[in-house]
């Protein structure tokens, strides 16, 4: 696993120093505001999507430098939304990484704020030109539709709206199946797609991209649901056992936490079998598979 | 003026019609979110952005269908931040257009999260190329880049940070000034650009419009703070004289009442001289300028 564990570091380097030099500050009146979105981006996450979106480009390409905004766009997308999932009135979570979540260090508006300009942002990177400019329109175009229709009302936003209006009732398992596709799965999904997209690999070569994709962001979110109870908060960085508090659609709420674990290695091996298409050049993505399923964080 | 008001309602019929079949659910779990955006987008707003984006393509061309998407995109941001403006978090505004504001009627993380999925939203139509699909792409893109840059916290983001992170202090010509280019006159100048863009009108011509909405969006801004102070809440539909209650920077606040009055003249003025490359043809942007100035609510 040392392979994997450069690829992530390197995937990190890449994003970290595309957004650092991107997110910039121009008026004295909105400093506050982009320090909020950079306390949150820089605030050390795993960078999952972006080594998704890269592992998957690795495929068939290798300049990753040409990938970098896509990957970039992703992680602003899921750094907006944790942004938005710890407010009061959503999960109202006062941790996040080990530190005080956006809006316990900056306040709440100014918190939905960072949120919407990450939002944004993301669009804005995607549709930047002066980066990449040698990749073709109609291909920025198709990665920006599938990241919007990944993140909004049919996809992520979807997902949380069904999270946090089904708190409190007995969750089934449709709604837990839909909660985990909407919210984590699809966003994973379309991390992958961006990187197959943009290394034009052929329509067959994507859908098989996409069902990986699919299946490891499910498996992601059933070891969450696993971790909160088994980890402590030392370890995660954030509140556990908080799940079970507030009554949430989990998968261990509704298959055990033996079933769950069995749902995951399911799921992995769903995912698995879609790589076989791709012999060894796949190995990077079966490695960040293999992550998921035994992290401990 | 009969004119300006069949085109408004032309406008709003055209966007209408195609929100109306784009915003749409697709799950049990999301049918509240779904209710929520659309409660907001067809409250009855005077889509003065459409009739923008619409009466700055009639410049060049006829066929309105074909940049409706733009039109309902840029008033889905609009919606989108009116939700999150009224927050309790940001303005507390119970009331809007004359109704429950959203997070009254659908709770806050409801929301929140209905904002946004309408920001999303946009950009997923700005990218559905199949609307339009004659668009050339790199047209579609530059729209798309635009719209960002003028959305998020270089501009309208930007712009309400500034407004609410202000509140109290006594405010300044450069704080107002800032304040009212990105928190209003970035988006009207991009509904302009945007007809425009589609229109595929020349690069001078393009400057040309952009500096009218500019102005344009400055007028219309510094007549909603006069509106504060001059009208009632059954005209408005919503709460007035909260600007100075709150201490809100605006433009009475910094040049006067009649200060204020004389702006919104100059402004206009500095609005209409840029149409004056176009002739006649730009006597429907003259008379939304008017519309703008005149108005009462």
């Amino acid at each position: 696993m040392n392979n994997i564990k450069e690829f992530f570091k390197t995937s990190s380097e890449r994003v970290e120093t595309f957004l650092e030099s991107y997110i910039t500050n121009s008026s004295l009146f909105t400093s506050g505001l982009n320090e909020g979105m950079r306390y949150s981006l820089f605030a050390g996450g795993k960078r999952l999507r972006p080594a998704l979106v890269y592992a998957s480009y690795s495929l068939f390409k290798d300049d990753y430098d040409y990938v970098t905004p896509f990957a970039a766009a992703i992680e602003v997308i899921h750094t907006y939304s944790l942004i938005h999932d710890d407010l009061p009135a959503m999960d109202n979570d006062d941790m996040r990484r080990g530190k005080p979540s956006n809006h316990k260090a900056f306040g709440e508006a100014e918190a939905i704020l960072a949120g919407d300009a990450l939002l944004t942002k993301a669009f804005e990177i995607m549709s930047d030109t002066s980066y990449s400019p040698q990749m073709p329109v109609d291909i920025r175009l198709k990665a920006i539709y599938k990241l919007a229709r990944a993140a909004g009302d049919k996809g992520m936003v979807g997902g949380q709206f069904a999270d946090i209006t089904s708190e409190g009732r007995k969750p089934t398992i449709e709604l837990v199946d839909y909660i985990h596709k909407n919210k984590t799965s699809a966003l994973i999904e379309c991390a992958i797609y961006l990187g197959a997209v943009a290394a034009e690999a052929k329509e067959n070569e994507i859908d098989n991209l996409i069902a990986f994709g699919k299946y490891t962001g499910l498996a992601f979110q059933v070891v969450d649901d696993i971790l909160d109870i088994t980890s402590t908060s030392e370890v995660l960085g954030k509140n556990v056992q908080k799940d079970i508090e507030s009554n949430k659609a989990t998968y261990p709420a509704v298959y055990s936490l033996e079933g769950a674990k069995q749902k995951a290695d399911e799921y992995i091996n769903k995912a698995l079998y879609h790589l076989d298409i791709f012999g060894e050049r796949a190995d990077i993505l079966r490695d960040i598979a293999s992550f998921i399923t035994e992290r401990n964080s």
